[in-house]
């Protein structure tokens, strides 16, 4: 390991000490990340849900991408699994491999941007373990949430006949990532789509919402056929989607491809659900101006998925694809 | 990211189906892996305990080692977290970030030896993330488990006229480190010593028989400086630690430097605690012979923390050091 030149470097207790351990306040179980593990006691009557997701420089984030909306996308996309869960956010444990050239002001922004995240969402940081490493910067976070028993969202309880819907718009943030990549563009493209890529809003609210309603749930994160294939898999179904229907945001529409963004594009962290027609118009109460509900299909008896095209022609798509997740 | 040609590599989806999520059989609320997060319950009157460790190849383990070797070393070096809380095994997750060179003939041999481990600890894979990386094989395991209510250990409990007591023998698994980066060694020397470097054994079942008996406990991860260090500043309090009565192994004895390695060296995984001395004669019953317990010090109501050499020469030890936890 060659380290640069010039680059102040905080020794690692005193990282810890000053920018992680403040995000610990505030929970008691976290005890102040000074033991060898957190305690946690759940609510009454509430199961655990638990998750985990890592990110590596270069593949999951450009290494010149602010580190605090770095911070906050390891952050978001964890709690969108939570929301697909129907699950409300408790705490979470990162752990960062860290290389030589990053600088401490790298890292001030990082948990600086965590630690504003884990505000608005209610968490707090239970412990995690910092390491070098001589590769990129490799980043994991485990997520843990509660969720009263019994009452958790799943990808196996979809049925013939469930509608199926889809939170927000899709294809945004797959359009941004194409954008930071080179793809021309005007300001208010680049702004809105790249801030869509960068920056999921894990739709909590929502998932907490359908509990009890939705037959099944799932983050679009590999993107809308992949992640309906996970849906149609698990519950031995099949689907068929009018693309036509698909949310695709006006600033979206502006740009070329948008409408194969909003098929396979990842990234949109938006929630898909299926349930009976019977549960649509208390669904349609829950839309807001901001997460608009969009019923884009239906669960069939027949496995496979049909994508019917918008000018009425119906396609087989490859369910697999996307980002890889277990 | 350039692929070596003549590797047969998996598909991630079905290195994902045949490999991990057998891993995750016998525990329902892992939901075979097939959905975005795992549900668990804790049994009655339990809390659950929570931590996370990372490995870099290179860093943390040897490019070379036995792929299974790292996977049980993974597991392992988390289950001695738990062990330090007095806390029992209940489930873990993994990230792991694969460089390209990394074939699949390794990574079967990985999840083999974590699927041995995890049979041997009565634990069960919950969920994580496989992604990829052009750097070094990054690794990060986060492990659950659970605890009576109240019960667990912790590191700040320490009072002065306490007794410091360990457990097994010190020393090994620094030598074994530097035998496998090349100190001359024997045969029975390079075996007994690069085993206890390769294969942590969490000490589990002592720190479940420590609950309501020790009043600090940690593990030995960083060196028994560094980690009495930890007990010391949580606990607010000192410690004089008696050399001459360190546990090393006879093994260990015929290597040169094998006081320093007990004193500095980490990756022992023992347990270090502390007791009234009222308790000396429960904790004595609790040695086996494979697991002795050995009374090395006292803690002091004065800071700091005092070595008596074997001459009898007091030093005051640097307490900080060791591989970086938070």
């Amino acid at each position: 390991v060659t380290r640069r030149r010039g680059i102040a470097r905080l020794g690692e207790f005193e990282l810890i000490d000053r920018l992680i351990k403040p995000l610990s306040k505030g929970f008691p179980g976290a005890l102040g990340l000074t033991d060898d593990a957190a305690l946690v006691r759940l609510p009454e009557g509430c199961e655990l849900v638990v998750a985990a997701d890592a990110m590596v420089a270069g593949v999951h984030f450009l290494p010149d991408d602010p580190p605090g909306l770095i911070a906050g996308k390891l952050l978001r996309v964890n709690l969108s699994d939570l929301a697909a869960m129907g699950a409300d956010g408790l705490g979470y444990l990162v752990t960062f491999a860290r290389p030589a050239s990053l600088d401490d002001a790298w890292l001030a922004a990082f948990w600086q941007g965590m630690a504003e995240d884990q505000a608005r969402f209610g968490v707090h940081l239970l412990g995690g373990d910092t390491v070098s490493t001589t590769g990129p910067t490799s980043l994991s976070l485990t997520i843990l949430g509660t969720v009263p028993l019994g009452t958790a969202l799943r990808r196996g309880g979809a049925r013939p006949g469930d509608e199926i819907w889809v939170s927000g718009t899709l294809g945004d943030a797959a359009l941004g990532l194409r954008i930071l990549r080179g793809l021309a563009a005007t300001e208010d493209q680049a702004l809105a789509l790249i801030d869509r890529y960068r920056t999921p809003r894990p739709r909590l609210a929502l998932g907490r919402a359908l509990r009890g309603i939705a037959n099944a749930a799932i983050d679009v994160s590999d993107g809308l056929v992949a992640d309906l294939g996970h849906i149609l898999g698990t519950s031995q179904v099949g689907a068929r989607l009018e693309a036509k229907r698909l949310p695709i945001s006006a600033v979206a529409r502006s740009v070329p491809d948008a409408l194969t963004a909003a098929l396979t594009g990842g990234d949109d962290y938006e929630l898909l659900f299926t349930a009976p027609p019977s549960a649509a118009e208390r669904i349609a109460a829950l839309a807001t101006a901001e997460v608009p509900l969009t019923r884009i299909g239906e669960i069939t008896a027949e496995p496979g998925l049909v994508v019917v095209d918008p000018d009425g022609r119906p396609r087989s798509p490859a369910a697999r694809g996307g980002w890889q997740h277990f």
